[in-house]
């Protein structure tokens, strides 16, 4: 271990924690994994063994005391959060926190103030942020190439519906899946979101009407510089993961279109053919994760104010709080009527 | 002239009569124009001279009382159509009319009546049906390709902003410009829209507020079938006309692109460029207007139902007027509200 | 008639001959063609009902000798070009003429002796220089905007052989079907072809080894500044019409694409899918054709050099016949050998 | 250390070292580097330390003896290779080689001799191979997706010229880069190649015939099969690395395009603009190293045959050779006349 190295603990080891703590583990200089913790020990242990992480744990208060670990990643459930990152934050640990923070606007509020008070670096997992193609987009949006945006258009579709279980745990597609997108819409363009309007469906699945969730929705945000955006979501589009984003401004538009896993175009008598889209997140933002994770230990490194704040977490939350109530009352919220 | 030639009168020489005489008068086998009229007569008699029509007038009745001409193309402003429409229908011409109809509703179902007891043929002028891209995608729809649509996007920008004189007498953004796109919608997706919600913005030109009128705007549409769409407008697209549409389903997505003078790609050392869209509805819908005019010729001579009908007209401008009361009153609007 | 009215003659009512016939009939300003002529009376009737020609004929001596014929397109087989040619121009009549003006190097030598004499306009038929892909390459490589050029690449690949009949009389792949790619090449690359290695096969099918043909074929060209130019070609493409071009410099590329009837991309399960390619010249050289014979009608009426003339079509003769000794005697053939 | 752990010693560190190095040290399993060796001391030093490699020397041999070293990547100058394999097959070590093997076809055939007797895993770095966009390619191939292949075109530019010192000792063109087209063409199309036809120029930079070298080429193969190739090649295209394959056959066609960093596209008032093509081959192949070396690492695990044997190594020699001797004669040149 060099001086320099900063050692983490993880706090989960389902799917977003895996990918945390193998780009811990192996793919970032100058960070290594001392302890990974999951409430699940044998599929704890399996990961732990794979990326050579020598201690693993059921109970996550021993990844918070333990006097190596400099900073956590919080990669377990949502309703974990709160209690994990107050200790956390306690125990002068920094952190790394998987959107969302909390599902409550008064919980994140509470973070935010023992954040300021320890002055522990801490930021909020919004990997998109650091996919090449939207820090094209945002790169582009604000050197002015794109103009005064106007319009911009997100479209967010998973290739499949999570299992029901998840469904049911999700919090709902809004604060579930949208929240991205939210993050997105504030990350784009340069002014704050200030009214949302909402329309969901069940069009996939009953299963989501039986969780009292949908699983289609289109929303409208209005800016406060007047600039408009749409969000469309579906939980199943059969061809893989779309993910694709437009602004459109007064000189001119920028789009990204989704990646695929090779570029070939094979043409024969009944057609033009080419790949589908890179099916899930864990391939499509493979690169985002780890730039994400590279930018969390550089702000500690250099005590700099990460790229993705408590604020940036909180607003998400917020707006998808607004979209709840705006499709449950059939009317555009604003979000002052919120927050 | 053969016996099976179709004698039209087009009134109005604008931009649009010229592209309808033009066809008429030399593309389509079997028709010809034998009367031109506009009030502007300098121009008419240009216009005439340039394609051969014999006659020209600056009194339009002159052409419904001719008593050769079998058909009429309606290419005048839209508070004439209503006089003229039923003046014809009375003479016994087939119509041909742009859009829209009339902005009155009760005026519509006047011509509706009126139409329906002279039995005349009658269609309305929404070109993008005859489209190439836009006829592929309803034939994808309609075959079931992309399954039990979802999501319906329509993205309709135009190149520059009309003179403040067109403006202030347009009938404003949505009976104007977003008609098109409104006839869309019905046109793509087999299910009635019930219910819209629109915003809009004065982003390009302070002359639009001037006018009480808007230049950007997106508005939601909901269908019976439960399917959304949404459409986003805007006056000015400094790249050129921006006609988009992607259609979304439970088996997959069908989108079209922007049609381009050429397919040239150059790259150097500052990047890949590629041609601009092509610039204006003359350029990106040339093919369209020729193909609209011979299926009107084929129904007059076949005695068919119109591919598009007074019903047509009817809802696009109801969904206008809905538009239109949605963003005053910044709520949803349903059209049974309306009708 | 107006007075500038250009008054043609059409030898040859054929597939090409029904194009021009077709564009200097109804899309050309101040053209008519007032008589058309075939051997296959009963076609050239046809054609000519259609097209609303007054006079037809067997004999194309009667289109050469009509007193108010001011210009023919030659449409013919090859193996008549030359007599017609050689009589029209006593006559005094302008000559559009299909490519190839004849196989035979003396006899074009001859024509151009005899065109120089009588002063009358003369241009071959290289649609290709009109299309608008393709003047867009020649636009970029003559601006200087891919710098020196040193390689160009020509994919040209019919969609299917054509009949047996054809073939035998065709002159061969290089004399039929590349000559047009060798104009390409001569059009493109601001410089003189100086020598041809090229290689055919037949993979397509056996009945071009029965007649003495090739079926697909690989030609290297180069050029006296030094550049570099590679043709494909095969009869048969199982997609359609396979027209691109690519010019590489040092200070760039520029490329063209084929051109397709829509834009759409339909996305499934399966994969990505889009449009073929448009099926055959009849369809992608369309505005190529009409662009091609405006240009001709401009010149005649200005007096000014063809922008296709003998020596183009000359040289693309010299071309095709060294490619032919090329393969036969397996080495690069100078061009100076041949002229 | 894992029992299974296969210990690498890696000699040279320079541009294609240091990418195996760092792909066995870190982003394959089970595999490790425990020397590293390169004659330039420092920069072997540097490497290491960043890499965590525990030993270095300048001196080869001492990686050859090290009794813990299990297998070698070959990756110094192509006059090293033959001592450096006939020591190390002698010393039991399995061996991974750049490309190319040597220069010499003797030479080749003395290490095929010697890898036969003593039974070690050898295999050659045609990486190319491993891409994603190229496996694509010989998987559409081989399943029958094009039907039987006709014509082959490969384009492979580099982005800039190497050093004059590189150029130098780069055994020309032909073996430095085009080799790896050559790889390419035996690897996609299966059939051997029978014939080279080969015309270079020197149209980038004057240092090459300063050099004996060319920097511009377009290389024509015939196959035992009948198939064609063509590859074009410079050292210079200002607008990045171009890396390109097209495969047409009797059923259709398969391309793969340039990679690029992003998606996005940008439309302004003056054209429609994407990204550049990635650099060069650390970015653009960065994948195919890493799946190579994997690849190494199984055969030797399953002793089985390696995807790139001598054989493969040797032909793509032989081809190089022919090509140099074509150019200089300027006739094709049947590969039974070097071998």
């Amino acid at each position: 271990m060099k001086l320099s190295t900063i050692r983490f603990g993880v706090i989960g080891a389902g799917r977003i924690g895996k990918i945390h703590a193998a780009n811990l583990a192996n793919r970032i200089n100058d960070t290594e994994v001392i302890v990974l913790s999951d409430i699940a020990e044998a599929e704890c242990n399996r990961v732990a063994e794979q990326l050579n992480i020598p201690n693993t744990t059921a109970n996550y208060e021993e990844v918070l005391q333990h006097p190596d670990v400099d900073a956590i990643a919080v990669c377990s459930s949502t309703n974990t959060h709160f209690d994990i990152i107050m200790k956390a934050a306690d125990a002068g640990k920094h952190i790394f926190c998987e959107k969302p923070i909390d599902l409550s606007i008064d919980k994140i509020k509470q973070i935010e103030t023992k954040v300021d008070k320890t002055g522990i670096t801490f930021m909020v997992g919004f990997n998109r942020r650091f996919d090449a193609d939207f820090a094209k987009i945002r790169e582009l949006v604000t050197s002015g190439s794109v103009g005064d945006p106007h319009v911009l258009k997100i479209t967010s579709r998973d290739p499949a519906p999570p299992p029901e279980d998840y469904i049911r745990s999700s919090g709902g597609l809004f604060l579930d899946m949208t929240i991205h997108d939210f993050d997105m819409a504030r990350f784009l363009i340069d002014s704050e979101v200030m009214e949302v309007y909402a329309q969901g469906r069940v069009l996939v699945d009953p299963v989501f009407e039986k969780a009292g969730d949908i699983d289609t929705a289109v929303i409208l945000l209005n800016y406060e510089n007047g600039s408009l955006a749409v969000i469309d979501n579906s939980r199943q589009a059969v061809y893989g993961y779309d993910q694709r984003v437009e602004v459109f401004g007064s000189k001119g538009m920028v789009t990204v279109a989704n990646n695929t896993p090779d570029t070939h175009v094979h043409i024969d008598s009944e057609g033009t053919h080419s790949a589908l889209p890179l099916n899930f997140f864990m391939d499509r933002y493979v690169d985002s994760y780890l730039t994400e994770m590279k930018a969390f230990v550089d702000c500690m490194k250099k005590k700099a104010e990460p790229p993705v704040t408590i604020r940036d977490g909180f607003m998400s939350v917020v707006i998808g709080i607004a979209a709840n109530t705006s499709m449950k009352e059939h009317r555009p919220i604003r979000l002052e009527e919120i927050i």
